[in-house]
């Protein structure tokens, strides 16, 4: 086999030497330090037979030309969160460097279709708060209207930091037209979950990514004196917060991949000596059925307004923010699964519960998979985030096995159409 | 009846508007709003036949000289908290200190035995977080070495603060000098809390003021990313958290006086995105009974271990303050019923949640009791604090009523002795 899964970890080694610090990967889109990082993997395609350019939105296109316009894609992102892992989003970048390479190895620079790797612009939205930046714009879903206001914490404006970057905001939308030609796209990331260490399996194929229902939910009661209150008289909104913290939990759980969460709880006036009078909570529910999704919903929503009347409070729910479930493509989903079945011996497939850029790809209609490789402890977007080194080495040779079955499969549809 | 009640509403009303903006009261102590209210209480002196003195700690003394030195002493606070009420503390004051015209009216004087009137310094401790900072000075509980060190939220140092006020901090324990020649202490409250209005009554007696529990308790679990994170893989702190909010209420609900309150809740990291990892909880519990105090101290305590237990997570406690129950002289509970009775037809007993400066007071083995009338919606703190009119006039007449049987019973102790 022409890959050569050493070389990935030694670039990623690489990559991490050059742009992190003690507190992990610095790599946030729009950063001087991103803008490094995109420069040294430019260098790293001047051994190649390839062309390189960047879309409207940032993304960065590396192009082997096949005999057929006909184009697998891979690809993930660069950039980080502040104080991120060495593997989140890089991974699959240097990944699909690897595969690429193998395929113009292989093929002497003009295999039978075109390769692709994209680097997407802005994933994580650490900066600006909008995450899938470049890969929405890709997919037309891009919300540049609705973004163009964001600021940075410091003041600055989304609109000036892409400047910055030689991205235009009112064009980001152009970046579509890279769906030309796009046959199916394959993204290799970490898990960044417990899921696959805890069964003791290295890899996993993704079957979609969850729907998400994201809700600020806030009860108010009455402040009163926690001394001169009785138990009675008290309108306690921390309490109905409390019974719904818990309740989630239980409304998840009669689904099995369903999650639910209360991130963050605010008490107000949030002193000792006082009985909450107000109190606000987020929420945050994910599944890949979107039938579970709203049940959970009516299902929270109902159970947080009779906690509220219970303790004489009254609840008030804002969207936050929501996505549909991604599934991904079926006979991809085979293809991964028998990939990971040959590299590893076992398979397993999961939902995401992260979004991906490989999300904005399906919904432009491109046949999509995802494989994932075990994370260490589930941790990521954090320094101590890790993958074990013989996991890292069959994440490449699986990456590398299922991009070659889909370019065979790429082959055969077009054969047939 | 010698006593104006009206005099004393057109007083606080006076007060009210040299003294408060439109949110409310301003009279923090050590501030120059406060040094104005003082100045004003000392011109209203100026028609009584009175001595005048500031003690060490700050505390403004009124005397009202007798053929006997033995004293009966009234007394509350002129401070109030940032954006107070119209009553809190002053209402005594100003009550107080019409009973003493009454007196110096009724003997031309020179009452049998001295009636002095007391302005405690710093009740609410609003500046620099140490509460009845002049009744602790004087019954010789003063924490001056632990609390010098105390600063504003300006960085304004208490020593430098009360050095403006001309009091030393070297000195404030000379104030327990001021117990000398005391046979008996009064004060007149609002009840700060819901139980008289819910009764129908204006006022009731005070048997004492609850001891206080008051602890810090961290939760720790395993931040994680709210979407990758199985809900049987987590390890929530929140959910710790929550279940102990809720237990605390049945615990408290087992004593009929008892309270228990989780007053702030602080989640970690605190986004949308993540189970919490870490939850910083305080609680509050108070009762008037020592024994009741402890079994619920020990109970939260276990049940916070076997919630923590129960979710994966760690639990640890620390003590932020306590104080024991100090319950109130039997026979000034009998005289303050009687007078109340007398006054407005029935009375109730009720321990006070919240601590006042005649618990330092009783705390000195001075014979101590306190009233108090019925505040409208329980509210205090707060510039929407108030009591109907025909209450805060009964609340005058009963104290009259209490100061004259107090000082017949001094006299008969005095006679006896």
């Amino acid at each position: 086999m022409a890959v050569d899964s050493l070389r990935v970890i030694s670039d990623l080694q690489e990559l991490r030497s050059l742009t992190a610090d003690t507190g992990g990967a610095q790599r946030i889109a729009w950063s001087p330090m991103w803008l490094k990082s995109r420069n040294w993997f430019r260098h790293k395609l001047e051994e190649f037979p390839v062309e390189h350019h960047y879309d409207a939105a940032g993304n960065s296109w590396t192009t082997l030309r096949g005999d057929s316009d006909r184009a697998l894609v891979l690809g993930s992102h660069l950039d980080s969160v502040p104080n991120g892992g060495w593997l989140d989003g890089c991974l699959g970048v240097l990944a699909g460097l690897e595969v690429l390479r193998g395929f113009a190895e292989e093929f002497h620079g003009r295999p039978p279709i075109t390769i692709r790797l994209v680097d997407w612009a802005d994933e994580e939205g650490a900066r600006f708060g909008r995450s899938l930046f470049g890969s929405s714009a890709f997919a037309g879903t891009q919300t540049i209207e609705a973004d163009r206001k964001r600021v940075d914490r410091d003041g600055v404006r989304l609109e000036d930091a892409l400047h910055e970057c030689w991205v235009d905001v009112e064009r980001v939308g152009d970046a579509a037209a890279e769906q030309r030609n796009a046959g199916a796209y394959l993204e290799l990331h970490i898990e960044q979950g417990p899921v696959l260490e805890t069964m003791g399996l290295p890899l996993g194929v993704v079957l979609g990514t969850k729907g998400v229902e994201r809700h600020a939910i806030v009860f108010h009661g009455q402040e009163a004196h926690s001394g001169s209150t009785p138990m009675g008289a008290r309108r306690d909104a921390l309490a109905a917060a409390a019974k719904l913290a818990l309740e989630i939990r239980a409304i998840a759980r009669k689904h099995a991949d369903a999650v639910a969460t209360m991130g963050s709880v605010k008490t107000f006036p949030g002193i000792v000596t006082a009985v909450v009078g107000r109190c606000e909570t987020t929420l945050d529910m994910r599944d890949l059925e979107a039938g579970v999704l709203e049940s959970m919903f009516v299902e929270a929503k109902a159970a947080s307004e009779r906690f509220a009347a219970e303790e004489g409070c009254t609840v008030a729910w804002t969207k936050i923010w929501s996505i549909e479930p991604i599934p991904f493509h079926s006979h991809l989903i085979a293809l991964c699964d028998e990939a990971i079945r040959e590299t590893a011996g076992t398979s397993h497939k999961l939902p995401s519960g992260p979004l991906h850029d490989a999300a904005e790809v399906a919904r432009a209609n491109i046949p999509t998979v995802m494989m994932f490789v075990q994370s260490l402890n589930g941790l990521s977007h954090n320094k101590a985030e890790d993958t074990r080194v013989q996991d890292l080495k069959l994440a490449v040779e699986g990456f590398d096995r299922l991009a070659r079955k889909t370019a065979k499969w790429l082959m055969t549809e077009m054969a047939a159409g």
